[in-house]
């Protein structure tokens, strides 16, 4: 039957051939036809584009169609974000290497998953080696000491993080075994600290884990965007005279939109001192590891007793490749499960290890492997260059903005995100400060979707706080290849769909053109 | 810098071609050498096949190395238990086709992630349908009302539909607002209803949820190995008298030993009267969708809140692959989420629709993609008679188990595993029943054992309850090119380990042999 071989085995490398072959030829045809970061025409010129190919019956027919391949090959590529264009520089959504890509292939004919041995052996011997020399990465004490498992992502490294937390507390303060329910004299008590800014899925883990979202106390950041660790200091203490019980401290080492990293070190004295654990959400600063010039900025990273690194951000993996790192081998335990069909006792007494009780997931993809080939493929010193060369390019976007008139730097970036605004001209003082605000907001969310429908860049927006917050756009910088001319353009695009869409909003006629603005008299 | 090329973009293509070439021939090599299912040694063995490669200075030298990935890829598929085998039929762990692992391969090069539109432009339109799509197939009776996401597999999509159950009974029966923490007056009192033989990843959910493992209460199976609805009835009103609060029925479709299938119309019936949500964990059994054959035993899956499904299982995709539909939109609401840098409300409105709010994940590949290709490519009937062929192979399993004197099956198969033992000497009646049990587990482990350590077979094993209960060995048969003569070969192989154990037990010299034993002298 057409389509029935199988990827593994002896045999499966003459089966992938031809079909690899296809791969790579719509990839090519589908991204010559995208010509650009992404298609043109917004979500309803995508869905136009895929319609034929996505009914019911196109997707399920009665009888296979050998064409399937190549043709969803090619409208996939004609219809992504490609994080490979410079042009495409909104979110922690890297281009992957193509060794990376390529390793990934391996797994994906193999099959192999983690849950047991007797599925994955080597893989089991892949991951714990990783694993263990990412311990050592980060700086903890005793490497050979710590635990840790790959993970989909920061959000799931979250998630562990806060429940292995939750349970000690639950055992420590309620003398509730783990497993067990909440207890009521516990309901609603529980509280998380983290920075204002730190990532949104530890509210959502707190949900999940009945915690609540509102058990996440959210520390006010310094001028800086980190966490300010008197401020945590006098948090915790209030939190005990309020009743609350103290369950996690999280830091995070590079948050999503400035890439501001807590002070560790400091945070570590102050989580000790109160005996809450410390875990350090380093999803995108982690990467800051393999660069001379950039670890300092994690100093103290070792003193955490969990770690969430994503090397699917600076790693350049395809997704997914989270970690979370235990310092304690001990700290993960409460996961273990003894299940018959996967790690009976006997079994693993006979030296038959299950990483089972690691993950949260049971089927698992050794995502470890493409990051092995990765390291070794590129070293300290390769992945090193990567992360410089992407944090040159922010500094260097960031001198451009500085000077440009028509674009406002929000701060320096610290690692490779920028964050800035189209200034309008009707931002231009000339208004109340809140007609201004509402103005920026509408055209720099306005001009950004119109880089997008017009499929000529990926630039993203977030929101600030507080009164001079709003939108901003922000530009995510991952691709190394990308050149300083690369990012002169992509900032000169940003320019012109401010200039249109304010054009637009004026309803003027004729083509948008700027009135001249000096440097010196952009807005204070 | 060697190694830093890309994957994705015009020129990706160029850079991975050699690349998956060295990948081709390193597979080719490394399945070579192991000249098997897995490779020979155990776990020792395969820790010395891959020391050299895994200490920190091979994994992250200062320079990067050219050979990596030719290097480590060998090593993977030396050191793999390939489901492609036939020898290899331990666990729900496919041979994945080629065509879907050809499909994997362009999203690791694209890297789209579905949590926002501008990083998945395509791939939010594809996952969409092929949700519809699978919609339909479960037979929802308003597939367009639907919803649902890919997960990694069963346990997520078990965490997911529980975590959505208790958050609507807390709604309901509470007045608690979505997100906030589980009230004293609920805790320890919600209770999810499965049988007894459901998988093991729903005490997981229940305990990471903050309901404790021992809230799912296990409904006794019938002789069939599936849940007795009678049972499950008087089950959830003994709980309302006892003060417990019913939070979810799950059934499933498919469990991990037996494949058995819960009575899905009568349960839905049941949970319906009673007014609780039933999800049904259809991760192995939802494959059966696609046969005319099997089919029929899912009757009753489209009454279902919420269905499972695993297409890494009985859809041969490399994992992951998993599946959560909901019949009605507004049950996956509580996981919306609005965040400024992802969704932010105008870019919604203007038709830049986000998935985020529908998964617990944040980064997040589009698996629906590979599964897309293959759907497409096999069509219903070519994926139906791909199960119908396991299904026949394990028939063919149980037959010769049956006529097989050293071996007793425990029941007919439902779809494509087979549970069965290994009958020593020492059980045949002659000891007491104790001893006999102790014997023939202590044997079936052992060889199960030395089968691994010889590479020659990876057999799966687990424990059936009970006083005629204990260890029993378990095919999977997932491999559609397995022939009979290739089960044949493997029982042999069974055969003839239990005889070698027996022998070695028995401190007997020379070479392991069978006293005769006719078939209807095999103990009642």
């Amino acid at each position: 039957m057409h389509g029935a071989e199988l990827a593994g085995g002896i045999d499966g490398p003459e089966a992938l051939a031809p079909l690899l072959a296809e791969v790579l030829g719509a990839l090519r045809i589908g991204a010559e036809a995208r010509g650009g970061p992404l298609p043109a025409g917004g979500p309803t010129g995508v869905a136009l584009l895929l319609r034929d190919l996505l009914t019911p019956a196109a997707l399920l027919p009665e009888t296979g169609d050998p064409d399937a391949l190549r043709e969803l090959t090619r409208a996939l590529a004609a219809t992504a974000a490609d994080p490979a264009d410079p042009a495409c520089a909104a979110h922690l959504h890297v281009p992957p290497l193509a060794v990376a890509s390529a390793a990934d292939l391996a797994v994906a004919a193999l099959n192999p998953s983690l849950d047991s041995w007797d599925q994955a052996p080597g893989g089991t011997e892949i991951e714990t080696a990783v694993v263990r020399l990412l311990a050592e990465t980060v700086g903890f004490a005793r490497p050979d000491a710590a635990r840790g498992v790959f993970t989909t992502g920061g959000t799931e490294s979250n998630l562990m993080a806060l429940l292995l937390a939750r349970d000690a507390v639950l055992a420590r303060e309620f003398a509730v075994q783990g497993g067990a329910a909440i207890p009521a004299e516990a309901a609603g008590r529980l509280r998380i600290f983290s920075s204002a800014t730190a990532h949104f899925s530890l509210a959502r883990a707190s949900g999940v884990l009945g915690l609540g979202t509102q058990a996440v106390v959210p520390i006010e950041v310094a001028e800086d965007g980190a966490l300010d660790p008197r401020l945590l200091d006098w948090s915790l203490a209030d939190a005990r005279t309020a009743g609350h019980v103290p369950c996690c401290v999280v830091a995070t080492a590079g948050t999503t939109d400035r890439g501001a990293v807590d002070p560790l070190r400091s945070i570590a004295a102050i989580a000790r001192r109160h005996g809450v654990p410390l875990h350090v959400d380093a999803a995108y600063g982690g990467g800051a590891l393999f660069s001379r010039t950039l670890a300092p900025l994690l100093d103290g990273l070792g003193l955490a007793d969990t770690v969430g690194l994503d090397l699917h951000k600076l790693g350049w993996q395809p997704v997914a490749a989270g970690v979370l790192l235990a310092a304690d081998a001990a700290t993960l335990s409460p996961l273990e499960q003894r299940v018959a069909y996967l790690n009976p006792a006997d079994d693993e007494e006979a030296g038959y290890t299950s990483l089972l009780g690691r993950s949260l997931r049971t089927t698992r993809r050794p995502d470890a492997f493409k990051v092995a080939v990765t390291l070794r493929t590129l070293g300290r010193s390769g992945l090193g260059a990567m992360v410089d060369r992407c944090h040159e390019l922010a500094r260097h976007a960031a001198r451009v903005i500085t000077s440009e008139p028509w674009l406002e730097l929000v701060a320096q970036p610290v690692l490779t995100t920028v964050l800035f605004r189209y200034l309008p001209e009707a931002a231009d003082g000339r208004g109340t400060g809140e007609d201004d605000r509402r103005v920026s907001d509408a055209v720099n969310a306005e001009l950004r979707r119109r880089l997008l429908a017009n499929g000529t860049a990926v630039v993203g927006r977030t929101e600030l706080p507080g009164a001079d917050g709003g939108v901003r756009l922000k530009l995510t910088l991952l691709n190394p290849h990308s050149t300083e001319a690369d990012i002169d353009r992509l900032l000169a695009l940003v320019v012109a769909a401010g200039a249109a869409v304010e054009h637009e909003r004026a309803g003027r006629a004729g083509p948008a053109q700027h009135r001249p603005r000096k440097t010196q008299e952009k807005p204070a």
